[in-house]
């Protein structure tokens, strides 16, 4: 059996799942016990912790007592429910049976708020409680209260986000030690960054999810998970890391948010960033967010994205809201869709490119280049011509100015089918100037 | 005559100030009207906005109509009052006004938060009204919220911050492009960075009010200004910018505050930040915070901390959140002074130092210079022989490992009365490492 709470006053908090996240969330409840209770006016008081297999090895800090295997019957004895077990189901209905029975909701599970967060908010609303999600994106990071609470008085231009700590990881490596992808990988593997299977990060599943939950935020628009275009970083490779330093580059993994005339665009890839951006200096597994706001202008926030400790702490800030509602009165902000702004389809992104080619070394190439691409519509900003191999194939470097995609990608392909054209190495966007 | 409101579901908001700051709130307010009534649920009205001379020329948002002298009068028909008029008197007076009257504050006014910022919060809490004041500290950046409230499930151990943006640019010049101290705060005037009496900010009584107001949020504690120990950078001079590069740091005027073992430190000077700490990358006069915290572990805001429009935009999103209470009730987070750790005398404080100093270049100086440091109970880190000048004299450059003040202080007076030291150029605490 669980416990019932022994202090009258005290809120009743019910934790489902116990892995990583949950069980760093029930020793942190229990060693900052009377902090958090000087905080909120009330001490709050773990009734039980739902788990799969209840004789499971578990953290010292999870005592047995509160383990059930009932989540069901749990949350509807919590006054908190915090969602810690990640996935769509049983996550949701567990969510939607706590709200119905009157409970408040922390929780950090992006995959499920990008896919049915307006059903969740709407079922709060309707019954008054509060959704808090702060661990949901970028782990540790106040985001989710700058963007809607702090920023609620500005305008919201562009987000370009280092939202996933693994690619990071990797991207990282790779630029500063010169590793191949794959090496890279095993490297994050090795270190717990990376996942056995670590195609939900690699491939920028993870990341559109936070992408899509933070361009709701900050458009007060409803952006579904399926309008977020995605490129993972699986293509990249140890030359394009070589070439975007000597141009004064580096590569990361940005979730990229706009509001552009044709509406809300959100895409995620992989993109070259300018040594100068202060998104270029985000090393590691860290992760950094970028604010474009029209009347606070550029703003970032940069921390620890994930982590049991570092997401605990957003987990644990969201208990001392939502508790602090229950114990003086008030809610937090609800989902704003007001806005209602158009979904821009990703063909229609603007932004400038880097191609890389290799062309035979001869007079009249980079004419030819430089037609192909000015017929396209596409304005070039530099062409630089990199190395020469022993073969007389050499490198061609071409920097556009902005450019719509689907121009780029005819431009791209006619090239292609150029004949002095042997190969086009790469394609990169290059974001945050 | 001001206005009395046309809607009579909107909330009447009274302007103190239309200064820089005061004026593009205004313009904001008008220009984002529908934005902001979507997102309060409720219009905002303008009622009236408190001048000193409803004569003198201002800008077209600013309705002549809107003006009046009778700040007093004003701020009794109101629901939210906007001070933005700075220092301490007629502000307090008229806050405290507004707060008897029942209207909630927002207002930007470090000086007065960090001075009378205790009888104002309880003011509130007795009439039930709120104070928000994220435009006070690092101008656009959200800082206030993520501290009271991300972080409220968390423990801060350490904040270390750029928060004045005109000591920021003045060092980032002398560091970028050699100038002396002098002629970079020459032309942080020219710019309109610095005031013509630049002293508030560049002897750190600006950098000093953020501090006790960051370390009270920090620590839920009452750190008065006065327990603020401070120094500005008008010692800093053109030499220790180039061997501060020379060991690959910059020099930056930081705000420190420490949880330490004999309670709350909090410090506002110059220091040593290695090239490799994110608070080394912020230029110009942006504005930076780096937040230490048990759980969350390292996290760093950034953006702009001053300007008409970004400091507009934080107080935007103040009024946000009072006007969403004043429609929804509820409160935001009121004063939060329960853990009341000891205040830390300055000579307390333990940090790493760089020493510059000017020697005979002759044999067993240096040893005689580390016996001296030894006899202290100071530890080095190392001792580096910089240039040695025509004359003989050579430049020694000591870093000691973490040394309290008070033996610092100690070894140095002993040092420069030593026979073959000629001068000690420079004491730098270096921080962030």
């Amino acid at each position: 059996m669980t416990g019932a709470p022994a202090d009258s006053r005290a809120l009743r908090v019910a934790v489902l799942g116990s892995g990583v996240v949950g069980s760093q969330v029930v020793r942190l409840l229990g060693e900052q016990a009377d902090d958090l209770a000087a905080r909120v006016g009330a001490p709050l008081e773990i009734v039980g912790i739902a788990v799969r297999d209840v004789t499971a090895p578990r953290e010292a800090a999870v005592e047995p007592r509160l383990l059930t295997s009932d989540a069901s019957a749990l949350v509807r004895r919590a006054d908190i429910v915090v969602e810690l077990m990640g996935g769509i189901e049983p996550a949701k209905t567990l969510i939607l049976e706590a709200i119905d029975a009157g409970a408040s909701i922390v929780t950090a599970n992006k995959a499920l708020l990008a896919q049915h967060g307006p059903e969740i908010y709407e079922a709060a609303e309707a019954a008054g409680v509060d959704v808090y999600f702060e661990a949901a994106v970028a782990g540790a990071i106040p985001l989710v209260r700058p963007l809607r609470e702090s920023l609620a008085g500005d305008r919201v231009e562009r987000v370009l986000g280092i939202v996933n700590g693994t690619t990071n990881y990797v991207l990282d490596q790779m630029t500063m030690h010169g590793l191949a992808f794959d090496a890279a990988v095993a490297q994050a593997q090795a270190l717990g960054f990376a996942e056995a299977d670590p195609s939900a990060d690699v491939e920028g599943f993870d990341a559109a999810a936070k992408a899509a939950i933070l361009a709701s935020l900050a458009f007060h628009t409803r952006v579904p998970l399926a309008a977020v275009a995605r490129e993972g970083i699986t293509g990249i490779t140890a030359d394009d890391v070589t070439s975007a330093t000597a141009s004064g580059h580096v590569i990361k993994l940005l979730a990229i948010l706009e509001r552009t005339d044709g509406g809300v665009q959100a895409r995620v890839h992989p993109a070259l960033v300018s040594n100068d951006h202060p998104l270029a200096g985000v090393h590691g597994a860290f992760n950094a967010v970028f604010v474009e706001a029209q009347a606070a202008g550029e703003l970032m926030f940069y921390g620890r994205g994930a982590g049991g400790t570092p997401t605990a702490s957003a987990v644990l800030g969201d208990i001392v809201s939502v508790a602090r509602h229950r114990v003086h009165g008030g809610q937090g902000p609800t989902e704003s869709t007001y806005a209602e702004l158009p979904i821009a389809t990703p063909d229609s992104a603007v932004t400038r490119y880097q191609v890389r080619l290799r062309v035979a070394d001869r007079l009249g190439v980079l004419a030819q280049v430089a037609g192909v691409v000015a017929r396209h519509g596409v304005s070039l900003e530099a062409v630089r011509q990199g190395r020469v191999a022993s073969d007389g194939i050499a490198e061609l470097i071409i920097t556009t100015h902005q450019a719509r995609e689907a121009d780029l990608a005819a431009t791209v392909l006619e090239l292609s089918g150029l004949e002095p054209v042997h190969t086009v190495d790469s394609v990169l966007r290059v974001e945050g100037s």
